[in-house]
């Protein structure tokens, strides 16, 4: 009867939905959304013929789905949306379809706020207020669930001091099936009686999971989506011909306040590439003058001055280039994460990353401390710039948080332009395959436990808590286009029984990480101390179901490229406004030319996009990599001084600064969505661009409470 | 017989050039050149259509002329030059049409050539030998000509220096038919019994022109030359792939140069809006706390104080911002030149413009030379970098040159870093209208005879003998989309016959400019003065017979941008290696969108490019805009280091820093064709660049040779 073969798979969805959008999912939908996640595991050649999330812009693939769904219901009356909404012309599918497509889009914003609230990240106002009006319930303000984080010292204060810790609880924290729980005492411990912690639970999660998987690949979903998504773009493209003067207007009359002196945070950037290559060179070559006999290294427990450590490289720093240093992203590095992995390497000498760009090393990584305080210096100077720089945890060692504690507080790495972030590489099977580490438990126990420890009893780590008190976030990162192989269900080995040297899949990191800083969240917040967001790399390059798995657990994501290849995802990601640090000058050296870049999209479309570096030492060329980026954008883009100034106050909504922080820098209100929370005194954004977003997202937020009410 | 209505001009063409290329021109040349010129100068959607110029890709007009060409000639045996050059299978013209077309490339270059020698401008080396190969005459390295730079200060000379002039010539400096001559003596001049310095003659002159116009729409060398560009191109990515890697590592070798600290100039800049737009703002406001009191404006008499001035604009400098301040382009600039110029008023407001960005005014131009100083200061901070600030001579009034030399010596305006050019807007039309001039060759007087007189006797005008040994170049400015609707041929009135209101077109403008710079040249060569280059703005905008005009008479130029629609004239610019200073970031604003910007296709091909910023305060964000301009170049166009290197060299080349200069910066043998010439520890280019670039161009050069003597 049907020529597709994923035909069955969208009728097995659409029946699914059919039943109601809110039962919990049967071995029917688990079944699906294993077939789509095996066809996202073949090569991305295979994966392009078969486009399961996607909707070419004449949509013939899917007006055949339409056509056939239609087909099936046939008996029921052919009810057009337009009847009932006069506006939605460009709707065109049947009020089934509709039906059918809200009340998956209605689900799916509510498992995004469920674990939000979890874990406490955010979840905004306004999508909130609509589904209790679909559950007619009243959305209260106290509902809010927010993140907490540190305020910058007062005047005087010591952001290392270590006095005023909370004491002891005395608490248990042990890991059982990859997630680290916390007991009592240990006699509650070995009998499992955590304390009331709530968490995700494994099941539902999967459950969710599938859920969200037969969606993105749902016919009428994906017309549906893809059909408010192209609304969303001529709109925005009617309201910038008709209200730009209008906007430029307002920003002439707003006093003081242009786009130079208006907050911007770079909430996206490795600390180890967080200066650019002239930088690193200079650095070198200054470090070199002062410090030539130094011992700085040890070779098979042979001491090396600096000196020698050059010598045996055959170099000297007073010859070094920014072409010999070789740093720099290149035609080389496209489409080759490997190569550019390399590039980390000055002069593609592994010791000299060691000496300057590591935490840890024969100088306790001094300039390593040294360099970043110099480029939070350039950003003190530069007066509007912030950057959340990320170290790395790798949970090869239960030992690396106290190290890094050490470096933090030995260094006074501390500057009120730079929120920190830690990093986990996603490289387990590295680690095992040298036997670093037994099973993929033991990571997630290296990486959470001794945090989970220093939370408990502060005073027993206080260098780590003070450390703690500084860090924002954690991300999740490796080159995303490696495939696992392994598909993420019920039936996945738990992380201790996780043994073999391949890694576990993106999902799988993804959901680990993610149950643990949930957990980590509760103890924090319940102690009054900050909360950790999850922020990872997510939709660079590899499978869609990377963008499910961070729609559903992460506060926001960096990149967010492949949101182009899934328009229900991209709609979700919209009306969730989950926040996309983007990089394009960096994923034009990576994975797509820079005017390929769908950033412009996106911005016109609504997301929440912020701008970001990703490696000035890698992509760029200028001292002000943050305006470097921001500058190519404008003009490859043709971005207005309010475009600009709306995706600088995204990146401080983003950030991981304070409340204090952003009640100064974006207005008392900025918590409110809409006009009502934006100063244009210190945003330097138009009233009339924020009212526009604001009432579009209302509307679409709208069509989806009227599609589920329908019925 | 023939569908085109330009089939007949292209024949006659063809006959023309079969009669023999070297002949001069007849009354059907002119004949064609005038319909040729004619068919310009209506509006671009009939010139698309007719694309007399162009070659698409497809060439099916051109394969039809082709055709149409061989069929005239059918008695004639079909020799393929793929018999003779086996290397030349791209270019499957017939034998014939290949001599025709090296016959016309030929006397193109000798015209150029002619007319760089009569201007002491530059021509260089390599095509100058094979010209005289093909006339069978010896080159010399003394018959080169070369333009005259003031050398750099010595350490504790005096730029401004007014000793040491040399003596009263007693001469007798007149115009005549636009164009001034020297005499001996007033008798001499009332007889018109010139000194013999050469100059062009306005009948060869046309001639030369109408054979070029004729050339340029000729079927078979537009044939020709298109597919010797595509080659020129493929060989070019050929290049690439298998030298890049090579290349990179001569440069990663060569110790201390990378491309930070090779040299570059900003070879195109408006002196008033050199600064960025937040400079200005820092400056503005910074004036204003500094001398809110004092006198800075007088308004029908009254004398205003900057307290006043501001406020009768309604403005506090306080609560200015650069939105307000509104300066820079955006998207309603583009394709809006007149927009674009409204630009360059702070605020609006003319009044704030002279105040700060002129050289003339109630405070005798103090802030706006005060403004380009910090700039210069910025610019030997950065210490690699130059720039050629243009400052205007309008023509209006003939005490013009002394008010620009007294505001250059009065604030003792001078960098090693600055080297100054004049630039002339063509704006007769309007000083003639308000009836400031009562000719077109009043203006010209007022424009070239200052300068004669104080080439003549220096010590009449000490501030201006100054002025004009740190001034390099003469540019010719204002918007090239603006038809005249004239065409230049001997019947032109002369100069001083020109008393209408509308200008005269862009070739009769660059024609009369070139004509008394040559003079001019000729008598400051003599005094052992420095010479003038002819730097005009070309190819911006409007027809394409700007470019050929331009061809004949410009040591290099500004734009270039539609030499994409000639490929005749593109293949002359290579051959030639005529400088070109391109600014990719302005016409993104004003004409042309980034990624279609012919840079990266005129570099690969070999064309002499060099990058530019034009406005720093409309276009750039950041406090290095040369640097902006190459970073984003770098980054949309994926220029390699090399790249970056070259063109860096080429802007060296291209501008008017002196000879003791540019060895230092380039390397002893700077002016060298090919390898020889580049010493890439000055440089950081690498040989294998410079030996293909040589060696592409030899190769080019003799296929003309070879089509000239295949007779």
């Amino acid at each position: 009867m049907f020529s597709s073969p994923f035909a069955s798979l969208w009728l097995a969805a659409v029946s699914l939905n059919n039943e109601f959008a809110l039962k919990p999912t049967d071995d029917r939908t688990r079944a699906i959304a294993e077939r789509v996640f095996a066809s996202e595991t073949k090569d991305d050649d295979v994966r392009d013929e078969i486009s399961l999330f996607d909707v070419p812009d004449d949509c013939p693939i899917l007006n055949q789905e339409l056509a056939q769904h239609v087909t099936e219901d046939d008996d029921e009356e052919k009810r057009s949306v337009n009847k009932i909404m006069p506006f939605q012309t460009v709707l065109q599918v049947t009020m089934d379809d509709f039906e059918l497509a809200c009340k998956g889009l209605y689900r799916a914003l509510t498992i995004r706020e469920k674990y939000m609230r979890l874990a406490f990240q955010r979840f905004p106002d306004t999508p909130s207020q609509f589904l209790r009006k679909i559950e007619g319930e009243q959305w209260k303000p106290e509902d809010q669930v927010l993140p907490v984080f540190t305020s910058p010292p007062k005047s005087g204060e010591d952001p290392f001091c270590t006095k005023d810790f909370p004491p002891n609880l005395g608490y248990v924290a042990r890991m059982k099936d990859g997630v680290i729980y916390v007991y009592k005492d240990a006699a509650s411990a070995d009998k499992h009686q955590p304390l009331n912690h709530p968490g995700p639970d494994l099941v539902t999660f999967i459950d969710d999971m599938n859920f969200l998987i037969a969606l993105i690949a749902q016919g009428p979903t994906k017309t549906y989506t893809h059909r408010r998504l192209k609304f969303l773009m001529s709109k925005f493209n009617v309201h910038e011909m008709l209200n730009e003067m209008e906007e430029m207007k307002e920003l002439k009359k707003n006093p003081h306040r242009d786009f130079y002196n208006c907050r911007k945070v770079d909430t996206h950037i490795h600390a180890a590439a967080c200066m650019n290559q002239k930088h690193l060179l200079r650095f070198i070559k200054k470090s070199y003058r002062v410090d030539a006999d130094r011992v700085v290294h040890v070779l098979k427990g042979k001491e090396m001055t600096m000196k020698e450590l050059f010598a045996s490289l055959n170099l000297h720093p007073y010859d070094l280039t920014v072409d010999s240093l070789d740093v720099h992203a290149g035609r080389q590095t496209f489409q080759r994460f490997d190569k550019f992995n390399a590039k980390y390497n000055p002069v593609g000498a592994s010791e000299l990353r060691d000496l300057y760009m590591k935490t840890e090393n024969h100088i306790s990584g001094e300039y390593f401390a040294t360099i970043i305080k110099e480029v939070a210096s350039d950003l003190e100077d530069a007066r509007y710039q912030y950057a959340e720089p990320r170290l790395s945890i790798y949970g090869c060692n239960p030992n690396e948080w106290t190290k890094l504690a050490s470096w933090f507080n030995k260094h006074r790495v501390f500057s009120p332009h730079l929120k920190w972030m830690i990093q986990v590489p996603r490289i387990y099977d590295i680690f095992r395959g040298r036997n670093f580490v037994p099973h993929f438990g033991k990571m997630l126990e290296n990486i959470f436990l001794p945090i989970f420890q220093a939370t408990i009893d502060p005073n027993s780590n206080p260098e780590l808590s003070v450390f703690l008190k500084h860090v924002t976030a954690f991300d999740s990162v490796d080159d995303e286009s490696k495939h696992s192989g392994h598909m993420f269900s019920t039936k996945s080995p738990k992380p201790e029984e996780w043994d073999i040297v391949k890694s576990p899949s993106y999902s799988y990191w993804i959901y680990y990480m993610y149950a643990n800083i949930a957990r980590l969240n509760q103890l924090r917040k319940e102690r009054g101390m900050n909360t950790f967001q999850f922020r990872p790399h997510c939709g660079e390059a590899g499978a869609v179901t990377h963008l499910l798995a961070c729609f559903m657990t992460a506060d926001n994501i960096s990149h967010g490229l492949n949101l182009k290849k899934s328009p229900v995802l991209q709609y979700l990601y919209y009306l969730a406004q989950v926040p996309i640090a983007m990089s394009p000058l960096s994923n034009n050296s990576l994975f797509l030319e820079y005017n390929k870049n769908p950033l412009l999209e996106f911005h016109k479309k609504g997301l929440m996009v912020s701008l970001s570096t990703d490696d000035p030492m890698q992509f760029h060329y200028t001292k002000e990599p943050l305006m470097e980026e921001y500058a190519i954008a404008a003009q490859v883009f043709k971005l207005s001084t309010c475009d600009m100034c709306e995706i600088a106050r995204n990146s401080v909504l983003q950030s991981g600064l304070s409340a204090e922080e952003k009640i100064h820098f974006l207005g008392t209100n900025y918590l409110k969505d809409g006009p009502e929370g934006n100063d244009i005194r210190k945003t330097n954004l138009a009233q009339i661009r924020m009212a526009y977003r604001y009432e579009t997202l209302c509307y679409e937020l709208n069509l989806i409470r009227e599609g589920v009410m329908a019925d």
